[in-house]
């Protein structure tokens, strides 16, 4: 985000291209964008202002939602007594490989009478202090949530997508009726959806989850699963819907509008900055990451060219007299002033993925002009300085279109229909994508793709369309139509 | 903030006064009034939404406050090998008896290698990783900062003000000269010091911290001291100035203008929800807290008054017909239409320091008023429904104005002026507040000052003024003009 060094800027020329290796130029792009790297401490990333920035974009869009329909932010205990943990068999079993316990502290590093977790998630905490504040009816629904980080003890680490530590938001609610909260659960699904398409442009499958995939202890899940570039799915946020499972654990109950004693209903659900992740693998290319303008903390960077003082110093002037436009528009800018030639400062802003660039020179100041170049397209135009921040607006908001019809038309191409395991092992041996399948609702056949397909899973049920056909591996009426895909 | 059980609604009639104790009372209002409680983690506290509300209001301003300035927030881990902590001899001296270690984690919790810190502060994970970014003066400032908790193993606890996880903002920068780096804590003060004045109404002193009470390896610490209502004074923020020692010890160094190599310097700075009970303690009365305008979660409580369906039906329409101007100008307001009586609506709102009330009967409708209370003076004031909005902002500037100056005033009579020992030994054993004081600078008369004046410290330094007259206790010239007072 600031000068760089020579060091630096060799990176912008040292990127695996997508084409040859996905893994690499997904970690090339994410450190040489400057978005994160691995911290030292084993399977712990730092997050760096580029990236973090995006995430602080998501988490404002997020925040405003959730408080427009009455949710509260609260902070819970970083630390989980062990017993408090252990209280839902289920969602303990899910959890308890993952945890990093703290078992000393103090001056003399005593041994703690009872070890406490670094919260991997919260509904155990969580479950443990509400029931305080829920007596009656009328304190329901109570609607939590946390921005934090958590920590699950990972053995495999892919920046953003899979360490030790990340940071998300948790919901926790809890409510009067089952059907709230599946309502609840239904609510937070669709800002997810926004969250997804509107702001990061990643077109997304949305409805339930297989109960084997189902977060433990919930009676169901809810997911938003988008295709990345290299045609794996990438599981976006969850919505979990708990019935009485967590309040049956934790005792949360309530008097209700007979005065009889009830437990309540629950949901929890989040996204991380795994989503950062997301958009770099949705979005990207060969010259790197490609940010959508909704979530980009640099919108417009403008490159000054000029060959000695007084040409800089025209040209300095020149955009002196409209940058302050954009900064009173809400524009998101910068002058990139470092001592590179303009080919170098170029790559360097489209390896960073920034939206439109924007080309000053000494010609075109005597023509009251600027040469507007897209990260998309990479044509240049020009365009009169006159009235440029209401056409800078107006081509953020089209490159957000362009993105996600982009990435819409990449689903589509990537998605199939097949009616046999054959069909689908066949499919996945060659290429991968979402492949949408009849499925009897049998978890011995789920388990039979997964272990016949290489991995292939059911990512979500189709909440729409009604099953025709027979299960593609036991040849039974289908129940569901499913989307299978290898994912993150 | 929601609908209460009668249970909850006992708690108003039950708080200790403050004139009565003010310790029992604080803890009593920040329970009641919903800011915080202990969560059975012990010394661990879990933060309600009126008590977070106020603390992401302060994180807003001061947020704006540094990216205004070309800071930027990254993520640094939570966890810190044991290694990395022990680099910097003093600071591990101060933080090591207060650290949480986590020594297991896993599926089979397995003894890990080496032992990981809880953050206590990030000063050793951010210089550990900060080398990679910054190799040459181009690199540099580095202005970074985080929001964060962290986790001190302290014995002793009080809800905001002491407790085992705290949130705040920790910030850390990087410069290639000393006085840049000065420069950079003086501007965190000025910041500081505008949170506690302009947003908090709380008027501070600020200044330099005696060696003494400096912080763990820094140069100088920076502070500003605010007074609360028992006359004890209360640290609120402070900015740490570290030359090159933690350059020196985590060997952050860049290439100089004349391609040399040079140690950094730099600084870090911190304010934390130690605020929300700082905000609780300078502005509070016998009938609950009261909370700044600027802060305040619920800045206007609209109380409806009505006999029966017809009169409720007059007042809510009523009601509606202006309530959206409100929204439209930015007002955080409320109706509280819960069933309860309207004397207790006032008390429970009054607990809860909502600077504006609007108590609207069915006479008001009649007449085009509402009858406008204000938390600090109580006097009931028609107010006509034309132009409301804009006369409300007007009242809520005037309200934080006011409560600042009755914050001066106070600070004005609990601030007084000793030449030596003994009149401060006596003061204090009466009293409390701020005592200036003439001192030497040595850190022998400061420890007679703290053993003999029960625990009295000094605060801070005045920046300004020359000391003259001799040192209070051993009565050589005076180097400083010191700040005294018993503190949280």
């Amino acid at each position: 985000m600031k000068q760089e060094t020579e060091e630096q800027q060799d990176f912008v020329k040292d990127i695996t291209k997508m084409s040859v290796d996905f893994d690499r130029w997904y970690t090339d792009v994410v450190r040489k964008a400057e978005l994160a790297d691995w911290s030292g401490v084993r399977g712990m990333m730092v997050v760096r202002p580029y990236g973090w920035a995006m995430w602080e974009a998501i988490t404002r869009a997020f925040d405003d939602m959730i408080k427009e329909s009455g949710h509260e932010n609260w902070a819970f205990p970083l630390l989980i007594p062990q017993s408090f943990l252990m209280k839902e068999a289920e969602h303990i079993e899910g959890f308890a490989p993952e945890v990093a316990w703290v078992t000393r502290a103090g001056a003399s590093k005593e041994e703690l009478e009872e070890p406490l977790a670094v919260r991997p998630t919260s509904e155990t905490i969580v479950g443990s202090l509400i029931r305080r504040y829920i007596h009656s009816h009328r304190d329901l629904p109570k609607l939590t949530n946390q921005w934090n980080s958590v920590v699950r003890w990972e053995m495999r680490s892919r920046l953003f997508l899979r360490s030790r530590e990340f940071w998300w938001q948790e919901g926790h609610t809890f409510h009067a009726s089952a059907q709230e909260a599946i309502e609840e659960a239904d609510l937070i699904l669709g800002y997810y959806r926004s969250i997804a398409q509107d702001w990061l442009a990643v077109p997304v499958l949305s409805g339930k989850k297989s109960p084997a995939e189902t977060f433990p202890g919930a009676v169901h899940t809810l997911t938003v699963e988008g295709l990345m570039r290299d045609g794996l799915a990438l599981q976006m946020g969850t919505s979990h819907y708990f019935g009485q499972n967590f309040a049956r654990a934790y005792d949360i109950s309530f008097s209700n509008k007979d005065n009889e004693k009830e437990l309540c209903y629950s949901t929890s659900w989040g996204i991380s900055t795994r989503l950062v992740g997301a958009l770099v693998m949705a979005h990207g290319d060969d010259s790197g990451i490609i940010v959508p303008p909704k979530v980009a903390p640099i919108q417009v960077i403008i490159v000054p060219i000029f060959r000695d003082a007084e040409s800089r110093t025209k040209v300095e002037g020149f955009i002196d007299g409209w940058a302050r436009e954009l900064k009173a528009a809400g524009i998101r800018h910068r002058v990139d002033w470092r001592d590179e030639r303009p080919g170098d400062k170029y790559a360097h802003w489209e390896l960073k993925g920034v939206p439109l660039r924007l080309n000053v020179g000494a010609r075109d100041v005597d023509a009251g002009q600027v040469e507007l170049v897209d990260r998309l397209s990479r044509e240049r135009r020009p365009v009169p300085v006159a009235g440029i921040a209401e056409r800078l607006q107006k081509e953020l908001a089209m490159f957000q279109s362009r993105l996600f019809e982009r990435a819409q038309e990449f689903q589509r191409q990537n998605t199939f229909e097949f009616a046999t395991l054959p069909e689908v092992v066949a499919h996945f041996r060659e290429r991968a994508g979402f492949a949408w399948a009849p499925w009897c609702g049998d978890a011995e056949c789920e388990a039979k793709i997964k272990a016949e397909a290489g991995g292939v899973t059911i990512r979500t049920i189709d909440p729409d369309e009604k099953p025709s056909g027979k299960c593609l591996v036991c040849g039974k009426p289908a129940k569901h139509r499913v989307a299978l895909a290898k994912a993150y």
